[in-house]
């Protein structure tokens, strides 16, 4: 069972994780690049993978067989555990509990070589509703108090299978980022009465400004944020104010952000050269999902640079592409979508 | 002039800087090896660099001539650059300032080839005695706040030069990550009455325990720490409270923590087949050198995992190598000083 320990200092939770490499030779055969050709997510090997939590299939389609869409599956070596009572301990002047959560691969289409950039935008609607389905029902689970989903596309930014996936994390705590996040967006909104997030787009989309802006549609705005930590850092906001992506209902804005998203990460590959990169979606936690100051959004990072000694020692980032430029860049790329 | 950018949500500071690669192309040829066969940091190309700000030359050398056996230099390629007024500045909900500090470069020795644990003691000494100097000319400029001394070594830690060297960015604010350290020391502090550094420091030490210390010398103790972000992450602490690095006076505590730190160098390098790394000198603010509370101490990471999606996005780490297996690995190493 891995274990959640907590650094008495800063308050940060780790995962010591049980189900991966751990003896010192483990590490020295780590390879930069993914040389996968076999895939383990392919349609017809659905026995690979323990039993799926959620797919799309045809109607009739049998579960665990082939001719799904999309499928998520839980992680065959998870770095949280769904099994057992959540166990809060002491150690001293430490703080521990056992590693219990969710850890689930969501495999983003049965075609191995596909790139989520690739897909059509209705494959993309389709991934991006698996997300909310699986927010739903992980939420039922009271043990636990965030989901968070991400992606990490490319060895450079941490994928170790080449097979197009996004990665779910549900959490028994709340991530030290984004109790920073939401505390701050509090902060804004005891001080304005406004959503901080709002402002930001107001701000941006204001007449005469624009400079940061990569590209919109009718309900999501792709930009680059004021002070971003990476090289091309690109943000999705929706226009309309809801803190959590799960009170997502209506199809068609799924259908929205699927266009912006495909736009955005195709405008990184032909700006970049299909560069590593990794998107987080930022949500509320499971329990306040109703907040007036916070707001959903997903966060992209092209693997551009490499994290050093100062930032890891300060989080303090050098990025040397002001945001101006960047989304100038990826503006002036002629959509493709 | 580089800025420094205030994200208007979690308040956290980026430079963007200004004398670094910036354009699309400029990323397509990174290359994950330092290929670096001509070194400007060696004896007899002082001309190569800026002027010297410190360096250690026997009797009679003269400055910025051959001969040196540590030297300092402003980088070349700075992130925060030295001149000017600190002028703080708004722009609609954004916060930025210029880019005032100071960038500069410890070259650890002559030898282009030869790495900071292969230094005998003496010259380890005199490198760690370099950045006391630095710091101290460095707290005379009351626009800096911060003094931050960390290295990069090797291609995979985001070293850009294989000439050993180590780095100083003195700042104009106190880093994020250093000013949450501080405010859960001082939480700490005013629970207990008592410095958390120290009480771990006994907790760790005591009878019957001792699982996570790799080694002890008169003055300093190598531990891994209880929460780890990373696989053989080791932290240095002084055994003696005292939370500021450039408090140390005695000659003999430096030789001390030499000795201390090369055989943590080298466990690591026999340990791990030297691994890239970075190591952080952790130390108070300059303006608050003297602090119940606080503990400076050094933080040594290898770089053998890869920072994806779910640490950036949560600040959460998964670490495949429980600190009570790191340390012992580490401990049974026979010692090589």
């Amino acid at each position: 069972m891995p274990e959640l320990r907590k650094d008495p200092v800063v308050g940060r939770w780790v995962i010591i994780s049980t189900e991966r490499s751990r003896r010192p030779t483990n590490f020295h055969s780590e390879n930069p690049t993914v040389a996968q050709t076999f895939s383990p997510f392919a349609d017809g090997r659905e026995n690979m993978t323990p039993p799926e939590v959620y797919a799309v299939r045809p109607p009739g389609g049998k579960a665990n067989g082939p001719g799904w869409t999309v499928r998520v599956v839980p992680n065959k070596f998870p770095a949280l555990e769904i099994e057992g009572q959540l166990e809060r301990r002491g150690e001293g002047l430490y703080d521990k509990m056992n590693g219990i959560g969710a850890h689930e691969v969501v495999v983003e289409g049965s075609d191995p070589d596909r790139q989520l950039a690739e897909q059509p935008v209705e494959q993309i609607q389709q991934v991006l509703v698996a997300f909310r389905e699986r927010m739903l029902d992980l939420k039922k689970d009271r043990r636990l108090r965030y989901v968070l989903v991400f992606k990490n596309q490319g060895a450079g930014a941490g994928a170790t299978l080449e097979h197009p996936h996004s990665q779910i994390i549900a959490t028994p705590i709340i991530p030290r980022m984004v109790q920073e996040e939401l505390d701050g967006a509090r902060r804004y909104y005891e001080l304005k009465e406004r959503c901080v997030f709002t402002d930001i787009l107001d701000q941006e989309m204001s007449e005469g400004n624009g400079r940061r802006i990569v590209s919109t549609t009718e309900r999501f705005v792709a930009l680059a944020p004021y002070a971003p930590r990476f090289p091309f850092e690109t943000w999705i906001l929706p226009r309309e104010h809801r803190s959590s992506y799960h009170m997502i209902t209506d199809p068609e804005e799924f259908l929205d952000l699927a266009r912006i998203l495909k736009d955005t990460l195709q405008r990184l590959n032909v700006a970049l050269d299909t560069p590593p990169f990794n998107f987080v979606l930022h949500t509320a936690p499971l329990a306040d999902d109703d907040l007036p100051y916070y707001h959903w959004h997903f966060e992209i990072m092209p693997k551009l640079t490499r994290v050093a000694g100062f930032e890891i020692g300060s989080g303090f980032y050098i990025n040397p592409t002001p945001p101006e430029d960047a989304a100038q860049y990826l503006r002036e790329i002629v959509a493709l979508a």
